[in-house]
């Protein structure tokens, strides 16, 4: 395969200006301010630890986001083969003019001070926006979030539900909700109300999707009412719910949600098979994996019952690919969207994005999202999507199908642009 | 790797004569009539339906079949990356001299009246089958089939006993089964009986196979005559089984099919994996999924206690795949199967392609069967594969072993033609 | 990718020298004596059975080693493609002369005599090291082996412990233990304490790994002593234990392993998944599979309870190789382990190498190991990873990142040679 036809399809899908459907960015400090912020990103953090560096070197209470850098950067060695690495330099490369081949003991400080001028730039979010080619970005709110001081159609609400389904019997998270509200939840109908009046707010401010984490043994079923009324009622008591009855709330609250997606008509992001808190020593956000054992079936009352709202769903394992695969050339409203975490690395990502390109409509497939926490991570993680997206286009259209290149770009454009506009519409 | 190489493999497996070990053609009407025939294939209702087309306007009473075709074209245009829809060029291009890069609402008339003018000649199947290749083709029969008025040593019966295993319940399926053998099914001794007339006419008419589709929570195991007798009694009183006597019965008529197998040296087609109505309101053959957690662990005790049967093995998830090869080169009697449904898109079999010409002896492959309703479909379809084959051959046997060509060809046809003959030999 | 450049970084991957961290050599017959030493690998039993030899052609008692030889010759044509037919004809070529295609019943007895006369020399084992660059090889040893007898700082010792963990049961191992370490496992505590024996024994002779096969469905937690105390009494009294029991058992010995390994440092080797004798009638060795169904979430409870423990895992299913990624990636105990079994061809070892290069800590993976029975075997199977690798690191790293050569063999050097040293470290 002609390396200059997959390096002319690189730098036409560069071309394209991105609108990131999930990011964890926060509107109010998207960009970063130090590179310790960029290299607190949890991948860093989790794969030094996972080479040697203690946990509490990273998590000392209190500790300089310089030193913090200094400590990672000794374990760098260790982890410059990742693709996340991969990141790190490339976004050095990019935004801090840094041309060595890697970060060392030696280098980094220079390279620390010289991000750290470039970042006091007023413009910098602007300039990062601008260098990365990036529209909007798609955010992760809590349900509680006041969606406020910040511009909403650059940065777009998107309604975050873990807590909802997953911890509504924690007392921590029942204030929120009566904080956010003013309405209890001691009751199937009080709680339904609750997440009303949480969509009506999100709606209001422009929210373009529904999303949530889900465990590999998650099955969504509709929950009568009368099952859960009890068990909310003993929650407001402060009684811890036994395993039956929190799965009984999960599910309700789940289902409920997925009644507000369709009254309102907004997508709902389920991103399926993380199990959280496996690695208890682990640093921040880096204790969570997976069970390989999970599968679509168990979605099939969910997607029969909700013809209208549209899922895009991401998989953690990429065993589950095929399984996506299969279930958006199947279901209308199941759709295809990104690579997930553990799976986002360029082995899985090209057998993936190939069978998804062979397989599921074009209108149905959502392409990539960088999952950020900083902004400066857009422009590396689309990149290595865009070569693979590239590579791929070259090999199965161009060359395996005699499509032109400007054919082969339409679909690249789709996926990486178009259905995401199509995917999760302006609100009415 | 040198595309010229490819190409001359190419070349040359297109030259094979082919046997299609798998496939759904109704022997009297093997050819299409209209482009109706062609794009009324599942494969392209699903798509157009998942892609947003109404199964109302798909499956709408009485439609007339170029209608049907002006509905479907208009959404074509969502499908067009699909390996799906590259099979349909090929065939347009190939059978009905059509040369455009789309089929869209401008030119799909000219198309469908070309297609139909050609279709209306009295030797269009011998042309299609010319064209193709294609010398036998294995039938789909219902077990309750005549097997008559047709050409048995071209279009060749294998008896599909889905019905039997998992729908014996059912008060049709009984009544078929007493039309067929004048024998009821109210007891095991009669119902073994009943098996036992039907394999007798199916090998007195030629036939070459068994076949049969199995859900992923399959595990066949030998159920002793009096724990179904009971159950087979209250069926033909009419009582629903519960499930667990419906899964009694389920194995007892597999294991006596198993039975009959052993008894008449016919190969037994397992195809493992799928579950049927997932999406309950899909269009007609559209409405199946599977779940990925199967595992041929649960077959353990048939391989064992079926020796001298052979069990050509198809699997429907692409994460079997490994398993299936590493039991084809431990079992003497499981065989590789060709590349089913929801695997049989190029990333996937390039994958299973290759690592069963690793690791499985190269007697015990069948490469591949077309699963196609109409002939037409058989050149496209075997197309894709033998490319995929061609590429396989090239890059770990002629470069990776430095086999000459014409050895690497010699283990293709092998695997595309010679071991369609040996294992499912013509009866004595 | 220019095959110049992967030529390259083959020639300078082959002059590694190795350590091999796991086989099945016997220190006191390292290398073959005649051909029927390495044709009788079971990987060529099992698929020459498989494709139609019968197991008692192969397995006659007092059977000429020539005459299996000759027997087995006859079903080559049918396993040639294999990739351990290729490991063959490798060793046929480097170590006896032989440069025809293929082994054939013409041929095969010259080839036998040749490679007989040249194992006679008094130097063949030195000349088989030398030639294959390998300079220590790990040993998989009977946990009551007395390790004497041979040079232990070449054959490393390893405990295997298999027996120890599934089959207590059995009165010949509790003879075996109690003759190895004069105590009984009449109770816990004599139990831990003739482990404790054990370990004390390898430590003694320098070993480096503790070593163990697991089902599919194993799941190893902490067992109260009181819980195991009366099983093991009536294990004693000659009482078949319950499965229930038998786990329990099963998990005690297991975690009390886990516990000695801290206390030496020793790192514990898991292979994950083997199911024992799914096929009954199958040659010696070869009737070993697996369920595809399994997790190392199984293994949350072990990786958490013992952070000083390093686990080098191996998983039998490819479809497991992705958890591996991650869980490498995120805990610090658990590192890469090779290409196993049924995961060790071509097509699954290209995948998952690439998988862990871009994802794992370029210090947490061995590259490989032989698994083999003779020493002839690690030729040819190094040499088919090196190529994979190779290919790997030209791709992505040389290629992709553009890395330069030097360095990309820095990162080939690691994983090859240099984690093994670091992981298992000489004994202090």
């Amino acid at each position: 395969m002609s390396q200059q036809l997959v390096d002319r399809l690189i730098q036409e899908l560069e071309s394209i200006v991105l609108i990131d459907p999930h990011t964890h960015i926060n509107p109010h400090a998207a960009a970063s301010k130090t590179l310790a912020d960029i290299m607190g990103y949890h991948y860093y953090t989790e794969l030094a630890h996972s080479a040697g560096l203690e946990r509490s070197r990273i998590e000392e209470p209190g500790l300089d986001p310089k030193e913090k850098v200094c400590r990672l950067v000794g374990w760098l060695g260790t982890i410059e083969n990742t693709v996340q690495y991969s990141w790190l330099l490339e976004m050095c490369r990019e935004f801090f003019d840094f041309h060595e081949e890697r970060i060392t003991p030696a280098n980094w400080e220079t390279l620390y001070d010289r991000a750290a001028a470039k970042m006091t730039a007023s413009d910098w979010e602007a300039q990062v926006l601008r260098k990365s080619r990036l529209e909007q970005v798609f955010l992760t709110n809590d349900f509680d979030d006041p969606l406020s001081g910040f511009d909403t159609t650059r940065y777009v609400p998107c309604l975050r539900t873990d807590d909802l389904v997953f911890h509504l019997s924690k007392p921590a998270v029942r204030e929120r909700l009566l904080e956010a509200t003013g309405q209890g939840a001691g009751s199937a109908a009080q709680l339904v109300d609750a997440v009303g009046k949480l969509f009506a707010h999100f709606m209001k401010r422009g929210a373009r999707a529904c999303a949530i984490s889900l465990p590999p043994d998650f099955e969504p079923v509709p929950v009568e009412r009368s099952t859960v009324d009890p068990v909310l009622k003993a929650l407001e008591g402060g009684r811890e719910p036994s395993p039956d009855e929190a799965r009984n709330v999960s599910r309700f609250v789940f289902w409920t949600l997925a009644e507000h997606c369709a009254e309102h008509r907004l997508p709902f992001d389920l991103m399926i098979g993380v199990n959280r808190r496996v690695y208890e020593e682990g640093v921040h956000q880096g204790q969570d994996l997976f069970d390989q054992r999970t599968s679509l079936i168990q979605y099939r009352r969910l997607f029969n019952a909700f013809p209208r709202v549209t899922f895009p769903i991401s998989v953690l394992a990429q065993v589950s690919n095929q399984e996506l695969v299969s279930y958006s050339w199947i279901f209308p409203n199941v759709v295809t969207n990104g690579h997930w975490w553990y799976s986002n690395i360029p082995a899985y990502i090209e057998l993936d994005c190939r069978s998804r390109l062979q397989a599921v409509p074009q209108t149905k497939q959502i392409g990539y999202y960088s999952d950020m926490y900083k902004l400066e991570f857009a422009l590396p993680k689309f990149r290595m999507y865009r070569r693979i997206l590239a590579s791929a286009l070259a090999s199965d259209f161009v060359i395996g199908r005699g499509w032109s290149e400007s054919r082969a770009m339409e679909l690249g454009r789709l996926v990486l642009r178009g259905n995401v506009e199509r995917i999760f519409p302006l609100p009415r």
